[in-house]
């Protein structure tokens, strides 16, 4: 525990459950063919992952003093959009991974297509979650929303950088093309949280940059940390295969920089993020233990 | 050009080749190695298609006055989900084809892995479009529509449906079960486009129920008319794959009824869509066009 304040600890523990419980409750197993559909979602979906993003989304809300059923909302449609990327990016086609979150991947608990139609239906929940009444009852919130977690999650995001991660193996990338791919590709959702944040409690420009370079910084500091982990990782601990990014000959930070350098930085990175949240007091505690967090965990 | 009056051919060509632009604008490649990507979406988004989702958007916009610019970016939305949901269905471990819209299916021309990201990020575009200020100025509206499309193509709609055709070769499903196949699978988002229109047109209770009539029954005449096609069907006109469920012991309209009896089915849906039509008056004559088409046409 000692790489995690108890209150970090807590609050994540927190938040998986009441995650869980949000999960339960939106994927109900209907009694028709399609429940297949609805268990795989369910195995995917519920009892695993660190629930990094939605303690983002509630943490940045608190912020803004965002009632909890609400921020809960916005974090759980996070979720959706970070499990079905997992998902896809699982596939045989895509990385090919047999493991994730400690147990078998979706497509080989079930099957392929299985698990592409449920990363397809988490994908389109997302957006059911974001733009329901419950989440906020000004439509130009709701619409704000949706347009920040849609450019995140599409071409000009994840699923570009995940593109440019696919092509990786082949094309040759130096430290600004790695940066550039991982912003994409796990940058922009993270980012995404924090805006959502900003979005929901109506933040003056102001609160807003300073949330945006945070969520930048983190989002960075935490790749570097899963390359540490990747090189020098514990399958068990990580719940997934490790060094599959040297065994398919892609530059990381670690190939880049090497291990002490890339240590370096992403302590600098955490530095820089906690620093970016100086206007705000003692509400921005949990995000200053996230950022510390990302460097110092273990998995 | 019997079965298709000259108007719906012409309304035909002129929306397509709207759409063809609509997307060369959208999906511009980047100079970066995002380029595949963007190219992929654009093989399978430009230039094929019969276009009858955008015909269906914006023949209903035109009933409520809704000005061109906007009825046409819903179309687009329409189709990037159309298209998206095309390409994951194709893919081997899905249907499995190798032909579509007359040329070799994304997954064929590219790789799985980018047929895979490119359906994800038309997914996500087609929100990014709905939710943009230039779709409506009133962010409810915006709203409204990100709800119902999210809706329509999610687990209780398209991707619902697909997973129910996918156990279908293994469960045997009675009329009903078919019918209910159907209207999730392509039922869900026709149906949506005529929503998506009483949407943006603001329209009355009244109205909204005689355009949910048109689409529920036009969508189930064009798929016994597909299984009609399918069953009878030629492979060059249809531009894909055809005799498919009958090959893999699958029910159909066809299966289950005999040719003769879904040929009368199709046409009392036609009838009966064009009687929801009934409390508008001849702007409403290009719906009533496509309803006829839907069972008249060759491919």
């Amino acid at each position: 525990m000692e790489t995690q304040p108890a209150s970090l600890a807590a609050a994540l523990k927190e938040i998986g459950a009441e995650i869980d419980d949000a999960f339960d409750g939106l994927l109900s197993v209907p009694g028709d063919a399609r429940a297949r559909l609805y268990e795989a979602m369910r195995y995917s979906a519920i009892g695993g992952g660190k629930r990094m993003r939605p303690l983002l989304v509630v943490a940045g809300c608190d912020l803004f003093g965002v009632g909890r059923d609400r921020s809960i909302r916005v974090g759980l449609a996070v979720e959706c959009i970070h499990v079905y990327s997992l998902i896809h990016d699982d596939l045989p086609c895509m990385d090919d991974d047999d493991l994730r979150r400690g147990k078998p991947t979706l497509h080989r608990a079930f099957d392929e297509c299985t698990a592409i139609l449920a990363g397809d239906s988490l994908h389109a929940l997302a957006f059911e979650l974001l733009v329901d009444e419950a989440t906020h009852e000004d439509p130009f919130v709701r619409a704000e929303l949706v347009g920040a977690f849609a450019r995140a999650s599409g071409p000009a995001g994840m699923a570009g950088g995940q593109m440019i991660d696919l092509m990786a193996g082949e094309i040759a990338l130096d430290l600004a093309a790695v940066t550039r791919l991982q912003q994409l590709k796990t940058g922009a959702l993270i980012g995404c949280c924090l805006e959502a944040a900003a979005i929901m409690g109506r933040a003056p420009a102001e609160g807003r940059t300073g949330l945006r370079g945070y969520a930048r910084d983190i989002g960075l500091a935490f790749q570097i940390a899963d390359d540490l982990l990747d090189h020098e990782g514990c399958e068990k601990k990580a719940g997934k295969r490790v060094g599959k990014d040297r065994d398919a000959g892609k530059e990381t930070f670690v190939s880049l920089l090497g291990a002490e350098r890339a240590r370096q930085q992403a302590r600098a990175l955490v530095d820089q993020a906690i620093d970016q949240l100086r206007s705000f007091g003692d509400e921005a505690d949990l995000l200053r233990a996230v950022a510390r967090f990302a460097v110092e965990r273990d998995h």
